[in-house]
Protein backbone atom coordinates (compact mmCIF):
# COMPACT_ATOMS: atom_id res chain seq x y z
CA UNK A 1 0.00 0.00 0.00
CA UNK A 2 1.17 3.49 -0.75
CA UNK A 3 -0.02 6.38 1.14
CA UNK A 4 0.82 9.91 0.43
CA UNK A 5 0.95 12.45 3.24
CA UNK A 6 0.78 16.15 2.22
CA UNK A 7 0.08 19.70 3.25
CA UNK A 8 2.36 23.09 3.14
CA UNK A 9 5.32 23.91 4.59
CA UNK A 10 5.20 24.00 8.46
CA UNK A 11 1.80 21.98 8.51
CA UNK A 12 2.90 19.32 10.83
CA UNK A 13 3.45 16.44 7.67
CA UNK A 14 6.53 15.10 9.62
CA UNK A 15 4.86 15.04 12.90
CA UNK A 16 2.24 12.83 11.15
CA UNK A 17 4.17 10.86 9.26
CA UNK A 18 6.41 9.80 12.68
CA UNK A 19 3.63 8.78 13.95
CA UNK A 20 1.71 6.96 11.01
CA UNK A 21 5.20 5.33 10.86
CA UNK A 22 5.51 4.14 14.84
CA UNK A 23 1.73 3.19 14.68
CA UNK A 24 2.41 0.76 12.09
CA UNK A 25 5.57 -0.50 13.25
CA UNK A 26 4.04 -1.79 16.35
CA UNK A 27 1.37 -3.84 14.08
CA UNK A 28 4.11 -5.33 12.38
CA UNK A 29 4.35 -3.78 9.02
CA UNK A 30 7.64 -3.17 7.09
CA UNK A 31 7.76 0.63 6.44
CA UNK A 32 9.71 2.05 3.45
CA UNK A 33 8.81 6.28 3.86
CA UNK A 34 10.09 7.94 0.70
CA UNK A 35 10.56 12.25 1.42
CA UNK A 36 10.23 15.17 -1.37
CA UNK A 37 12.97 17.83 -0.29
CA UNK A 38 10.57 20.77 -1.19
CA UNK A 39 12.61 23.63 -0.77
CA UNK A 40 12.71 25.20 -4.05
CA UNK A 41 16.94 25.86 -4.73
CA UNK A 42 18.05 24.04 -1.69
CA UNK A 43 19.52 20.52 -2.26
CA UNK A 44 18.98 17.72 0.45
CA UNK A 45 21.90 18.61 3.39
CA UNK A 46 24.49 15.60 3.22
CA UNK A 47 26.65 13.80 5.91
CA UNK A 48 29.58 14.71 6.74
CA UNK A 49 32.54 13.78 4.60
CA UNK A 50 34.20 12.46 7.63
CA UNK A 51 32.58 8.80 7.13
CA UNK A 52 34.84 6.99 4.24
CA UNK A 53 31.50 6.33 1.66
CA UNK A 54 31.32 10.09 1.76
CA UNK A 55 34.94 10.66 0.59
CA UNK A 56 34.20 8.17 -1.73
CA UNK A 57 31.03 10.35 -2.99
CA UNK A 58 33.07 13.76 -2.43
CA UNK A 59 35.44 12.09 -4.50
CA UNK A 60 32.96 12.23 -7.58
CA UNK A 61 31.29 8.31 -7.30
CA UNK A 62 27.78 9.08 -8.53
CA UNK A 63 26.19 6.02 -5.98
CA UNK A 64 28.07 5.59 -2.57
CA UNK A 65 26.76 2.86 -0.70
CA UNK A 66 28.60 1.57 3.07
CA UNK A 67 26.95 -2.16 4.28
CA UNK A 68 27.11 -2.16 8.21
CA UNK A 69 25.75 -4.84 10.45
CA UNK A 70 22.02 -3.85 10.33
CA UNK A 71 22.04 -0.58 8.38
CA UNK A 72 23.10 0.54 5.31
CA UNK A 73 23.39 4.09 4.11
CA UNK A 74 23.46 5.46 -0.15
CA UNK A 75 24.11 8.81 -1.60
CA UNK A 76 22.99 8.88 -5.11
CA UNK A 77 23.72 11.84 -7.68
CA UNK A 78 20.27 11.30 -9.75
CA UNK A 79 18.09 14.22 -11.64
CA UNK A 80 15.35 14.57 -9.69
CA UNK A 81 12.57 11.96 -10.38
CA UNK A 82 8.78 11.37 -10.40
CA UNK A 83 7.92 9.56 -7.49
CA UNK A 84 6.95 6.45 -9.24
CA UNK A 85 10.32 6.14 -10.81
CA UNK A 86 11.68 6.62 -7.14
CA UNK A 87 9.26 3.98 -5.84
CA UNK A 88 10.48 1.86 -9.33
CA UNK A 89 14.31 2.06 -8.94
CA UNK A 90 15.10 3.03 -5.60
CA UNK A 91 12.99 1.00 -2.82
CA UNK A 92 15.32 -1.88 -2.16
CA UNK A 93 13.41 -3.83 0.43
CA UNK A 94 10.39 -5.86 0.18
CA UNK A 95 7.58 -3.73 2.14
CA UNK A 96 3.70 -3.40 3.26
CA UNK A 97 3.74 -0.14 3.15
CA UNK A 98 5.38 2.80 1.36
CA UNK A 99 5.02 6.01 3.49
CA UNK A 100 5.50 9.70 1.24
CA UNK A 101 5.27 12.90 2.27
CA UNK A 102 5.05 15.60 0.24
CA UNK A 103 5.02 15.12 -3.47
CA UNK A 104 1.52 16.89 -4.10
CA UNK A 105 1.00 16.19 -7.83
CA UNK A 106 1.66 12.57 -7.64
CA UNK A 107 -1.36 10.51 -7.97
CA UNK A 108 -1.59 7.69 -4.83
CA UNK A 109 -4.03 7.55 -1.87
CA UNK A 110 -3.04 11.05 -0.02
CA UNK A 111 -4.45 12.37 3.57
CA UNK A 112 -4.34 16.32 3.70
CA UNK A 113 -2.62 17.85 6.36
CA UNK A 114 -3.05 21.39 7.00
CA UNK A 115 -3.22 24.09 10.23
CA UNK A 116 -5.90 26.55 9.08
CA UNK A 117 -8.74 26.65 6.51
CA UNK A 118 -6.59 29.16 4.08
CA UNK A 119 -4.03 26.08 3.97
CA UNK A 120 -6.59 23.96 3.17
CA UNK A 121 -7.98 26.08 0.39
CA UNK A 122 -5.23 26.31 -1.52
CA UNK A 123 -4.62 22.32 -1.40
CA UNK A 124 -8.21 21.94 -2.90
CA UNK A 125 -8.07 20.35 -6.13
CA UNK A 126 -5.64 17.12 -5.37
CA UNK A 127 -6.51 14.23 -6.46
CA UNK A 128 -6.73 10.83 -3.81
CA UNK A 129 -7.92 12.74 -1.28
CA UNK A 130 -8.90 9.84 1.52
CA UNK A 131 -9.00 11.97 4.31
CA UNK A 132 -7.81 15.58 5.53
CA UNK A 133 -6.51 16.26 9.14
CA UNK A 134 -6.21 19.28 10.95
CA UNK A 135 -3.28 18.78 12.80
CA UNK A 136 -3.97 21.54 15.59
CA UNK A 137 -6.81 19.48 16.66
CA UNK A 138 -6.48 17.33 19.57
CA UNK A 139 -7.46 14.58 17.78
CA UNK A 140 -5.41 14.66 15.26
CA UNK A 141 -3.30 11.38 15.91
CA UNK A 142 -6.81 9.28 16.22
CA UNK A 143 -7.74 10.70 13.40
CA UNK A 144 -4.62 9.12 11.71
CA UNK A 145 -5.00 6.00 13.54
CA UNK A 146 -8.82 5.40 12.09
CA UNK A 147 -7.14 6.44 8.55
CA UNK A 148 -4.65 3.89 8.49
CA UNK A 149 -6.55 1.06 10.10
CA UNK A 150 -9.26 1.76 7.30
CA UNK A 151 -6.65 1.91 4.86
CA UNK A 152 -5.45 -1.38 6.22
CA UNK A 153 -8.70 -3.51 6.15
CA UNK A 154 -10.26 -1.84 2.26
CA UNK A 155 -6.55 -3.33 1.11
CA UNK A 156 -6.92 -6.28 2.94
CA UNK A 157 -3.83 -6.07 4.93
CA UNK A 158 -5.14 -6.83 8.11
CA UNK B 1 33.08 -4.29 -14.17
CA UNK B 2 33.76 -4.43 -10.54
CA UNK B 3 36.96 -4.00 -8.68
CA UNK B 4 37.38 -4.63 -5.30
CA UNK B 5 40.30 -2.64 -3.09
CA UNK B 6 41.01 -4.42 -0.16
CA UNK B 7 44.03 -4.15 2.52
CA UNK B 8 44.54 -4.11 6.15
CA UNK B 9 43.19 -1.13 8.21
CA UNK B 10 44.35 2.27 7.90
CA UNK B 11 46.36 0.79 4.95
CA UNK B 12 45.13 3.67 2.51
CA UNK B 13 42.29 1.61 1.20
CA UNK B 14 40.37 4.74 1.25
CA UNK B 15 42.90 6.90 -0.59
CA UNK B 16 43.62 4.74 -3.77
CA UNK B 17 39.78 4.39 -3.83
CA UNK B 18 39.54 8.21 -3.85
CA UNK B 19 42.17 8.16 -6.64
CA UNK B 20 40.65 5.55 -8.53
CA UNK B 21 36.96 7.39 -8.48
CA UNK B 22 38.45 10.53 -9.84
CA UNK B 23 40.67 9.12 -12.61
CA UNK B 24 37.33 6.76 -13.76
CA UNK B 25 35.62 9.71 -13.55
CA UNK B 26 37.53 11.90 -15.57
CA UNK B 27 37.42 9.93 -18.09
CA UNK B 28 33.79 9.52 -18.36
CA UNK B 29 32.57 6.13 -16.51
CA UNK B 30 29.81 6.18 -14.43
CA UNK B 31 30.73 4.60 -11.03
CA UNK B 32 28.99 2.94 -7.99
CA UNK B 33 31.68 2.70 -4.40
CA UNK B 34 30.65 -0.09 -2.31
CA UNK B 35 32.61 0.36 1.39
CA UNK B 36 32.17 -2.49 3.84
CA UNK B 37 32.04 -1.45 7.42
CA UNK B 38 34.91 -2.99 9.08
CA UNK B 39 35.02 -2.60 12.84
CA UNK B 40 33.94 -5.25 14.61
CA UNK B 41 30.75 -4.31 17.11
CA UNK B 42 30.77 -0.67 15.77
CA UNK B 43 27.66 0.24 13.64
CA UNK B 44 28.06 2.60 10.86
CA UNK B 45 27.80 6.44 11.53
CA UNK B 46 24.47 7.51 10.93
CA UNK B 47 23.48 11.21 9.57
CA UNK B 48 22.03 13.96 12.55
CA UNK B 49 18.37 12.89 12.75
CA UNK B 50 17.88 17.04 12.40
CA UNK B 51 16.32 16.24 8.76
CA UNK B 52 13.46 14.79 7.99
CA UNK B 53 14.19 11.60 6.37
CA UNK B 54 16.77 10.34 9.57
CA UNK B 55 13.56 11.79 11.47
CA UNK B 56 11.53 9.33 9.62
CA UNK B 57 14.40 6.19 10.23
CA UNK B 58 14.45 7.12 14.18
CA UNK B 59 10.69 6.54 13.65
CA UNK B 60 11.24 3.02 13.08
CA UNK B 61 10.65 3.04 9.38
CA UNK B 62 13.06 0.04 7.79
CA UNK B 63 14.08 2.36 4.66
CA UNK B 64 13.97 5.97 4.58
CA UNK B 65 14.99 7.78 1.27
CA UNK B 66 14.73 11.45 0.94
CA UNK B 67 14.85 13.18 -2.88
CA UNK B 68 16.04 16.11 -3.31
CA UNK B 69 17.51 18.29 -7.05
CA UNK B 70 20.21 16.06 -8.24
CA UNK B 71 20.87 14.15 -5.09
CA UNK B 72 19.09 11.14 -3.10
CA UNK B 73 19.61 9.99 0.20
CA UNK B 74 18.79 6.38 1.74
CA UNK B 75 19.45 4.71 4.54
CA UNK B 76 17.90 0.94 5.07
CA UNK B 77 17.35 -1.51 8.39
CA UNK B 78 19.25 -4.78 6.41
CA UNK B 79 21.23 -7.15 7.97
CA UNK B 80 24.49 -7.87 6.75
CA UNK B 81 24.59 -9.27 2.80
CA UNK B 82 27.10 -10.57 0.81
CA UNK B 83 28.85 -8.58 -1.24
CA UNK B 84 26.78 -10.38 -4.64
CA UNK B 85 23.78 -9.67 -2.51
CA UNK B 86 24.17 -5.54 -2.39
CA UNK B 87 25.21 -5.40 -5.52
CA UNK B 88 22.50 -7.51 -7.11
CA UNK B 89 19.73 -5.71 -4.56
CA UNK B 90 21.43 -2.13 -3.63
CA UNK B 91 22.98 -0.73 -6.46
CA UNK B 92 20.22 1.32 -8.11
CA UNK B 93 21.64 3.09 -11.02
CA UNK B 94 23.38 2.10 -14.54
CA UNK B 95 26.69 2.13 -14.17
CA UNK B 96 29.94 0.84 -16.08
CA UNK B 97 32.40 0.74 -12.76
CA UNK B 98 31.38 -1.10 -9.44
CA UNK B 99 34.47 -0.38 -7.28
CA UNK B 100 34.55 -2.05 -3.76
CA UNK B 101 36.21 -0.99 -0.58
CA UNK B 102 36.68 -3.58 1.88
CA UNK B 103 35.20 -7.77 1.48
CA UNK B 104 38.11 -9.31 1.38
CA UNK B 105 35.95 -12.80 1.13
CA UNK B 106 34.24 -11.54 -1.83
CA UNK B 107 35.20 -12.93 -5.59
CA UNK B 108 35.63 -10.81 -8.02
CA UNK B 109 38.71 -8.81 -9.44
CA UNK B 110 40.92 -7.72 -6.59
CA UNK B 111 44.11 -4.93 -5.92
CA UNK B 112 45.91 -5.67 -2.67
CA UNK B 113 46.86 -2.53 -0.66
CA UNK B 114 49.43 -2.51 1.55
CA UNK B 115 51.68 -0.59 3.84
CA UNK B 116 54.88 -3.40 4.50
CA UNK B 117 55.79 -6.89 4.05
CA UNK B 118 53.85 -7.87 7.49
CA UNK B 119 50.55 -6.71 5.70
CA UNK B 120 51.14 -7.91 2.72
CA UNK B 121 52.04 -11.51 4.65
CA UNK B 122 48.63 -11.58 6.11
CA UNK B 123 46.60 -11.17 3.02
CA UNK B 124 48.41 -14.15 0.87
CA UNK B 125 45.79 -16.11 0.18
CA UNK B 126 43.06 -14.10 -0.80
CA UNK B 127 41.65 -14.97 -4.68
CA UNK B 128 41.06 -12.99 -7.72
CA UNK B 129 44.04 -10.80 -7.38
CA UNK B 130 45.19 -8.85 -9.87
CA UNK B 131 47.38 -6.15 -8.58
CA UNK B 132 49.51 -4.89 -5.61
CA UNK B 133 50.36 -1.70 -4.54
CA UNK B 134 52.39 -0.70 -1.64
CA UNK B 135 51.07 2.42 -0.47
CA UNK B 136 53.85 4.07 1.03
CA UNK B 137 55.53 4.02 -3.13
CA UNK B 138 55.72 7.30 -4.43
CA UNK B 139 54.50 5.77 -7.74
CA UNK B 140 51.37 4.29 -6.05
CA UNK B 141 49.06 6.43 -7.85
CA UNK B 142 50.62 5.30 -11.26
CA UNK B 143 50.86 2.19 -10.55
CA UNK B 144 46.65 2.50 -9.89
CA UNK B 145 46.60 4.21 -12.93
CA UNK B 146 48.18 1.53 -14.81
CA UNK B 147 45.90 -1.13 -13.67
CA UNK B 148 43.16 0.54 -13.74
CA UNK B 149 43.62 1.20 -17.71
CA UNK B 150 44.66 -2.69 -18.32
CA UNK B 151 41.33 -3.53 -16.47
CA UNK B 152 39.37 -1.01 -18.92
CA UNK B 153 41.38 -2.44 -21.99
CA UNK B 154 40.95 -6.14 -20.77
CA UNK B 155 37.04 -5.30 -20.56
CA UNK B 156 36.91 -4.22 -23.29
CA UNK B 157 35.63 -0.74 -21.74
CA UNK B 158 37.58 1.70 -23.69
Amino acid sequence: MILQIVGMKNSGKTTLMNHAISFLKERGYSVVTIKHHGHIGEEIELQSSDVDHMKHFAAGADQSIVQGHHLQQTVTRKKKQSLREIIENSVTIDCSIILVEGFKEANYDKIIVYKNNDELRSLQGLSHVIGKIETNHPRASNQLEHLLNKLIKDKGMN
